[in-house]
């Protein structure tokens, strides 16, 4: 697939939706509501067109009928009709097309087999650059071309997504956007048939508004291929690979979902190691990873400064940081004689986790949790700072007053800008939802790495650290 | 510890706050605000007496003052007055102290050492049951006594909690509350100088309201009596283990926060497995596994049934239970023969894991989850059921209509009680906080047991089930 070719099709100016209807609610219609580009329907069926008409979009009952060039068709005919309209699309010359239409080869039926080897064919003769089949097509955050409805449209994101899942695809979106990991293109991929993994991933690495590639994938057809797209992606820019179907019977299921062989789970992981690329396994966990690259200075040093309000959490965020494979090392002798003149030792500890509560006064004095900041940031023996946001005394003081955090939320917004250590923040536990929710966002918007469990941030941070550090050329 | 002086300080009808102050909000006194019994409050410093009454709690000048039996008594007095009061303690004959005061031997200084050997000889020659010192007390739902003022109080929650950590025990409260997991007793034993965890464990085995024990612990005093302790209660309940200090660092921190000394991990590990107790490794997970004990009904078979609704989701949530040591085996012959009659298989498939988007129609159509169900729960390949929730489909139908969930939460509901194999639901994913919260806490409410995501359901499942094993005597 030539590049220039996949960059028409994921940054389309005009788009086509071909059989959207009433039983779905018009979904692909809707789902390019904020579309920048210009888009038009085609469906035949007359009971469909006023529905269509009513969104404001013109109809025509042909593909070829559709003035000027398309760049990207999304056609969602059934399966029998698809290779016909498939021939349209080579007819007219378009940019790509996205079939949401499944029922192929991944039923292991005959009829499905044959539709899907008609298709390639088809696609193959005619030089389509087709996206699927059995997917949700294209996430263009800045042009608005969306999986679905729910998903954000606006500037453009900083995270490529490729997925072999369209499920996934949105969730990644979705989730994403809630925790400051905004998509700048993510492919719904299907089972694949023409345009594959590795023609995403060369195009990710090159796209200048993607600083971090993400992937769902459940079976790679040309492993040589593969490795080679993602050894170049991975000497550019980070990549984070959710590998589903890693047991047997999770293979099984792949087998029925994307018709992906199944790929042996530790030579899986051994080329992903070699390729220098970070393995995730669970969209939370993709989305941590991500959060950690995007958000936390790169650094290639474990050697952690533990930061946590009491004691029970000074003992359980450092067994998580050590559990991930970070260490968590006594701190410089300058660090001790400093903290020994104003650090409250009683209920509270300076060893390295700093069990800090009684110091800074709980709700959080912004002139000491500086201080605190600068000695760790000049500290040799430490590479990075995580630090526990405790929502329960973040809880009670924005209820005393809205505004109490911003003096809060500055000391810890200057210490990330001035350090060059990586710094990630831990807001937990999670038992007052909504104002975790909004602590989340202010923290987020204003550039923090906000983790909601300890585990979950040691494990991120881990793996953007080892990233850095096979950057540096150090394994 | 003889169990009858437990069971009075554990369950006191009359307690009273000595050196209740402005400067922390009269917190116990506020914590205690819930407490069914009388309560009373024993402050010398004259500036703070108006206080106190403004709360319209009486004050004494002195414990010996107070009329009447006491039975439970918050002392938050400075370090050096601690060991003066409590031997007013001693001579009034009070059914227990709680001692919130810290600085003794967890600073690792002279005089914290020495003024808790001090305590101790006063508690000892007193014969004073003290819970402490550096703790928050006690956690009595049904009584409304209270570690923190957010949590509740009312009736008698189900879980027992013994927690070398204070703030551990007010979110395990806390957390546990939004989860359907509510506390019976909950202990923060601080230092535990006296009364230590075996005395605890002891109690909550024979406590009638208690149905699941859980702990929070850094390290354990007597190994032997600890041992016997917990082989008993395992006889009894279930019994779940969050050990904290589990790398080196983090026993450092429990050096500084309990005074623990450090056990190995491995040998910590082989004690549980043998007693039969079950590990967790932080908040989150330890109500995760405490929820499928309480919610899910008891198996010993480890086959599940999965049901997703799209095809990612059915590849993932495979992954996740295989991954956490259970099965997910092919149907017996006779499922596949009902399925095959009405399972939709363009974009699904039902060789377990089930695909059943397509099928149930995404919002879930009640009576084919019912067919559904009724397949699951009469193959004999399938000891236990998990189901994917999607929380976009929930929330889309939602806002449509409030009550729509009510048929929905039917079937489920229904299965859950009929099916005598244990039923987990996962409800994710959670970009739309409000709504996933709202929707957890209504299918808690209908006895359903609602897990975050694929991996922590399974692995909570795993747990449960290897206790109901090791109850069977299976290991």
């Amino acid at each position: 697939m030539p590049p220039d070719r996949l960059r028409r099709a994921l940054n389309p100016a005009s788009a086509v939706v071909v059989g959207s209807k009433k039983a779905d609610g018009y979904m692909w219609l809707r789902n390019y509501s904020t579309f920048t580009g210009s888009l038009a329907s085609v469906q035949i069926d007359e009971s469909e067109i006023a529905g269509i008409a009513a969104l404001g979009i013109t109809n025509y009952r042909s593909l070829l009928d559709v003035p000027g060039d398309i760049d990207y068709v999304m056609l969602a005919v059934p399966r029998p009709v698809a290779p016909r309209v498939l021939a349209d699309c080579a007819k007219k010359g378009v940019g790509a097309v996205a079939l949401f239409t499944s029922g192929f080869a991944e039923t292991g039926e005959d009829e499905g087999i044959r539709l899907e080897e008609e298709l390639l064919r088809i696609a193959r003769e005619g030089d389509v650059a087709l996206i699927g089949p059995n997917c949700m097509g294209v996430y263009n955050r800045k042009l608005g071309i969306r999986q679905s409805a729910e998903q954000a449209a606006g500037e453009a994101g900083e995270v490529g997504f490729i997925s072999q899942s369209g499920t996934h695809a949105i969730n990644f979106g979705l989730v994403g956007e809630q925790h400051g990991v905004r998509v700048s293109t993510s492919v719904s991929i299907g089972n694949a048939i023409v345009v594959d993994v590795p023609d995403y991933l060369d195009y990710l690495a090159d796209d200048a508004d993607t600083r971090v590639i993400a992937m769902y994938i459940e079976g790679v057809k040309d492993g040589r291929r593969f490795v080679r797209s993602l050894r170049r992606a991975t000497s550019m820019k980070p990549v984070v690979v959710w590998k589903g179907g890693v047991t047997t019977a999770g293979a099984r299921a792949t087998a029925s979902h994307t018709g992906s062989l199944a790929t042996s789970p530790a030579i899986f992981s051994a080329i992903l190691r070699q390729a220098g690329a970070i393995a995730a396994d669970s969209l939370e966990d993709t989305i941590d990873v991500v959060k950690a690259l995007l958000y936390a200075k790169p650094a290639t040093g474990g050697r952690m400064g533990l930061m946590a309000m009491t004691g029970g959490q000074s003992v359980v965020i450092t067994d998580a940081f050590v559990g991930a494979g970070l260490q968590v090392p006594r701190l410089s002798a300058g660090s001790y004689e400093q903290l020994r003149s104003f650090f409250n030792i009683i209920g509270g500890s300076y060893q390295n986790p700093l069990d800090m509560g009684g110091t800074i006064g709980f709700g959080g004095s912004a002139a000491t949790l500086e201080k605190l900041f600068a000695i760790l940031d000049a500290d040799p023996n430490i590479d990075g700072v995580a630090m526990e946001m405790a929502s329960g005394f973040l809880a009670r003081r924005w209820q005393a007053d809205p505004s109490a955090l911003d003096g809060l939320l500055d000391a810890l917004v200057g210490h990330q800008q001035r350090s060059a250590k990586p710094f990630v923040t831990i807001l937990q536990p999670q038992h007052v939802e909504d104002i975790v929710a909004q602590a989340r966002r202010r923290m987020q918007d204003r550039g923090l790495a906000v983790f909601a469990s300890f585990d979950r941030a040691a494990r991120a941070l881990a793996r953007a650290i080892a990233y850095w550090r096979f950057r540096a050329g150090d394994e």
